[in-house]
């Protein structure tokens, strides 16, 4: 199962690698990780990824939570949350295919950052899924040159927000 | 001086550490980071954002390169590239602001993903510096409820790639 865990991180050195050090002393998988500032100039907010059962998950939380540069935890997929990613991709496109390239441009909101003679780079903002499916159909009619994504971001729905809990 | 390191790193256990650990050992400090997967099963692509001399920079980027996970590594502000970051950030709108939001919603390229009476959740792409110009906008007229962001990130303009290099 995946989980998407929202932190909010004292803004101390080695804050980071003490949080990705214990999910690799433990052998915990990270999927993938984002961290940034946010709004209070002590913390920053990390969202990562991660795939364990739940009971796994809760034992995850729990460890994280000792930890003392972590302020705030919660399992974001445990209650309605949005959840989007970015992404930037550049492609090689064969000119045979370009014309269905073009229409995967036009039928996503996606944004052509560059665009040289024989290369395309796009951005894209979806869940993770729509990303992978977006990577699926443009690998179809284009060469990868290279994938840059900010893993799976998320945010509490509603009234809500990681910092009241 | 503001720097953005791409580093294709080997998916293994304890790599994100080991990059953050080497990070925090020399009292480097990282601004924000996001690590994720690429079209290579085997790799993920960091993007990471700290801030040096030039000198610095490139012993850490010496360093870094010794790890064994490090499969490439470039200083992407080193040469031509793009810069994006993903903002979402949930807002408390006062009611006697709300038109200068909107206003503000409607001059960029903002996404409203939820909508409650009070609350807006907002999606917006941009550069660092545009990222953080629309949260002091909007900060005048809502109050700041949640910022999740991704971190610069950064990919080559033109032909090249990072894993070309």
């Amino acid at each position: 199962m995946r989980h998407i865990i929202s932190i909010l991180l004292q803004n101390e050195a080695g804050a980071l690698a003490r949080v990705s050090a214990l999910f690799s002393s433990r052998g915990y998988n990270i999927e993938s990780l984002s961290v940034a500032p946010t709004e209070h100039v002590e913390l920053s907010r990390v969202t990562l990824v991660t795939i364990g059962s739940d009971e796994v998950i809760e034992q995850i939380i729990n460890q994280l939570g000792k930890l003392v540069d972590v302020v705030k935890i919660a399992d974001m997929t445990q209650s309605d949350h949005i959840e989007r990613e970015l992404l930037l991709i550049k492609l090689r496109v064969d000119k045979a295919k370009a014309l269905r390239l073009v229409e995967l441009i036009d039928a996503g909101e996606v944004h052509v950052l560059d665009n040289t003679a024989e290369n395309y780079t796009l951005e894209l903002n979806g869940t993770t899924e729509e990303v992978d499916e977006f990577i699926t159909h443009v690998s179809a009619c284009a060469e990868i040159l290279a994938v840059v994504r900010s893993g799976a971001m998320a945010i509490s729905k509603g009234e809500r927000s990681l910092g009241d809990r």
